[in-house]
């Protein structure tokens, strides 16, 4: 979100997800026809600013390279993440990760959506998708785009939830632009979702 | 263009394809056999001149990503591209790209014929090839691929055309030499081809 | 910042610059003779946040290849700067950069001084330090580079300020190890002095 | 000049070089003060266009290397260049060059004034300058370095001349920023300045 | 093993391989559960140095590149490996290699069992596993790689064995995060299985 | 063959290729059971002195990217060679290639049989070889590698010729070490063939 | 030491360090004329090995960028190092390092010396060398560099001392080859020196 | 050799360094003038094939990195090289050299005499040049260069000689193109003046 549409340092909202924005402390600039812009520097910085103070643990040049797995109830459940730096990963050096636990993983990794890609590749087992793999996105049409991260984002695969572009990705659904209304209803949904089986 | 064949500032052209660059003003001599050569460096900035001041505009330092599409009577449409810096896309910055609306797009991305895989790789839908796909260009048979190159030149999916050597890649047609007799009727072929359509 | 020392994101900080961080609301814990430490992550997005929420413009993804100057009375004076978009930089691209005009240049470039180094290198002219150069960094030695930093704080030559590491560069004085009161203190000398100037 | 100022396509011109792009066939649209604009892609590419048509060759692909010298009058002249392929050159290929013999060699390189490099480096000889070497560019100052490009466009050492930026680098006058009016008017002079002499 | 988990320079061992660790002099310490820590620094040096006294040769800088194979009633067997200098192999020089004759292949290179690769994608045959091929290794669940790293030690085709990680991959068993006690276990019994066919 | 085995500059011979290396004056020194060894730089240079002497034009710094093909009978045929020089294509550059018409076209290109390889790619056609593709060399087996590489020298498509261990990539055959023995009777064998189809 | 004599994994020594390797346990063979050959990776990997033993802490994966320092007596005394983690400085990342105090610091980084360069580079201050700086090695003499090395082990300036290679470069002495009797009696020396100071 | 001018696959060759190609056997043509053409394959080829059939030790894939000195006379006299694999060097691998006695050394490395700045870089010590360093080739000019090297052939330091155009760029002359008659008989003046010294 930082480098804005094309370096332009601007990014766009819909009207339906100014609340979040407006709730976090992000400035913001109607445009007319329901959309608005923002700082792309004022809003990611903002946004993680408060996504700290709120709790959320960030591990900064950390990359995920794995994840764990267990068995239940005769079928396989994702169980936590392996990590590394980042840096070790970047040059390929032969340094062993580390494991940690979670009580669910959620894929926000964008058009990638490399921890569903994982799972599909190592465990040979089927996401909840049409295909039972990575549908993979498909090209740009902003309104079906926003909408569709919505209505996508949830379970995946035992443990494996997705938010975000990932969702498009994983349920094959079109690209947007720099329009990040969306993606804001999107982290709010996974949130809730979460935070309520988590009973906090 | 600018290169010539193998770096001798000189390229080809045939009998047929003269009046374009006579109307353009190029430079040509005769080598026989109704071939001709021109200067490589007059012939290519003379075009990229003469399309500017007849209205073309250049998009320089951009590279197009992806594509718009929207469902027309049930079926996908091309109508735009998604585009950014080249300089971003090399250095494989995450910085968002924009959309630009088109009526037509035309794939004149030469020997990969970028826009059709893109639409291929990521809509599951059928060019009108014979195969569906992207064809693949032959080896280089001369007079074989300039004859193709235009016959090949049109539609290849609602509301996207080839033209050039993408749409011997396309359609499955060789390749040819540095002789740009195809490529200037081609290009004379679907200019008027929009221009009808477009009503201009 | 975002990286704390040695990856582990958590940066120190000393007694006499809490009231700053306070101010901006960034959480601390106390660490036992007058050093507190934070959450690098939430540090540095909590100050990039309310810097633009104050009123900075933050020019993402732009670099700094040159500066803009003037004679007045017979002294060439630093009036703004000249800039390019990172990625063009760093390919080396022949882009040509644009020019801002600006009251002040502050030099806030860190370690190399990068600022400084263009004015010694392009006029021909001395800077307000002992060697009229830029000095050169000491190696570390954190109680007496935190007092440098924000002594030295202030005008190097007609135009051009320096603060935080730039500093110790241009004038000389030792480095710091991760500790951010120094810098902190030193940026909240250059704005007063400056904005003090410019009557806001 | 193709990718205008910071990749904006868009580039600047004042009053008094409006009479070249005019004699050109450049378009160009009035910005007030004396300033006009013009689109960078038409006027690179009609400048190239023209030129060639004109008789000059460029050789494209083609990186010069050193120079030609011989010694008239017990003094060394500049009689020729050494030129290479510019991919050997970038790939660091052990290939010899070629050498072509020159009346007169111009030093068109821009901010780095390559040429003029290369012979206070190999030659061991003083240019016509206030050091005796190439001086260096100074920072941006747009007025003063359009005049000074102009004035000290002509010979810097015997057989080699200096236009444009290059002119700036050698004499040490301060860079402009994508303004192309001095440019313009330094390789008009050049040009009459060679012209007169070759007696064409 | 240098570099330990994530570069802390520490590596894990469970109760049952202790014994190993014991034998070879390398230092560890409780850290309850049955798991114990060793400073990966000493682990690894130490291990090199008792595997040379102990006798075995290792060539340093090199790198297998192929396999040896003869057929031997009617079956393909390994019977050495191809090996050339590792910087030659890094550089893609154009430089032969040399065979080197084997009465036992073990591949040992971990995660990616490069010689059981070699040997299905040049060989056109079957290995002792579900598939046939390299089943490829699971995410990681602790418990359960480090048993099925030791079972599945041993043969995986006429003259080839598997030990490590590298069975786990071929055979298709989860990772492990950096505890060793399993690779330990499965380097014994593979040395006691081959040092028993070879009468040693 | 210049870097000899492992950079040990030395190339191993067998006795029924001695008279090759005999006739072209290369020094040999017997290593007993019918081996001998050679100098790799005295065999190398020797072997492409006399070639040259004998007729051979050799095109430094060019590489092959692509055949010429007619259709004859109904069938296409390789007809010649695509060119271009090394450097552009090792710098991805967009200059054209050029063509060159061949009676014949032999595919000496070693491991990788890139030429077959551009046949079967981009033809859609068959290879005279058991699956109509390039089968893929098998590993190291000298003696077998040897005797496959003189067998299967010869046309493998119309107007394509394989030779040396091309023959043993487009046939699927066993690999050899650094011997050339095969490699130079390869060579015999298919120049023969062809200087009596050219009736020389 | 681990790569042996251009990558021949084997290492030389004299009659005088015998007894180092000796008591250290790694097998030596006679060459005659006082000279002994290693394995290379069994005398490098037992000399790790035992050192760690003995209580030596080895960082790995980081590397040095910086010195500490203190004024003692008016003059400055080095008192630490500054390190980062390698690969954060091979990618050249903008995240702090971390100093560590230490009572003596011995550069014995080789060939360059690198500590005593920064000393040089950054404190403005004179080492105990005949120029005051770091000499420079000269060509190789391996009598003269072995003598040398351990003849210049000791203090370079308050604080820092050199042993091995950097003695030599420090103070400007012959470098040898893979000969490394002298290496062992120069850390054997500087580990008595400090030792005893240390009161261990 | 091999590239001849701009890869254009011919050198040149005057007329009193014919009886030279001619005894070594290269083909070669008149071009009038006394200038003569020789295929740079060929007459490359050919150099190497009979320097090797005459006793010419040529270390293919090894790089010259340091010299051997002794002190004779009080005076330091080079008295051999200090190799390494060259793909070692090319990574930067930490892998010891190893030295070769010569009773001569010739620098034979063209335009950067890499030898002789060896010398004068790490042996603090005066070439027997002008200024006693290397002075540094001139630019191009091809007559006076080609006598330049011969007559420049000979010692420049005890033990260390120069021939072709490291002869130009340690004594000071001007570069020549790729006419390689003064290269052969600054060879054959350097062969006499050794051998005659070796008494062979």
């Amino acid at each position: 979100m930082w480098g804005g549409g094309m370096m332009f340092n601007e990014i766009a909202l819909q009207d339906d997800a100014v609340h979040i924005v407006k709730e976090l402390g992000v400035s913001y600039r109607p445009k007319g026809d329901g959309y608005y812009t923002m700082d792309s520097v004022e809003a990611t910085s903002t946004i993680i600013s408060q996504c700290v103070k709120a709790g959320t643990a960030i591990f900064n040049l950390v990359r995920v390279t794995d994840v764990l797995f267990r068995e239940e109830e005769g079928r396989p459940t994702i169980s936590g993440l392996v990590i590394n730096w980042s840096p070790v990963e970047k040059l390929g050096l032969h340094v062993d990760p580390l494991g940690m636990q979670a009580r669910f993983v959620v894929d926000g990794t964008g058009h990638p959506a490399e921890i569903c890609r994982i799972v599909t590749r190592k465990l040979d087992a089927r996401l909840n998708t049409k295909t039972g793999d990575v549908v993979g996105e498909m090209p740009l049409w902003a309104d079906k785009g926003e909408e569709f991260t919505v209505v996508n984002t949830g379970e995946v695969f035992p443990g494996l939830y997705v938010a975000g572009m990932a969702a498009n990705n994983a349920f094959g659904g079109p690209r947007m632009g720099p329009i990040f209304g969306g993606m804001l209803l999107s982290g709010k949904k996974i949130a809730e979702m979460l935070s309520g089986k988590l009973g906090v």
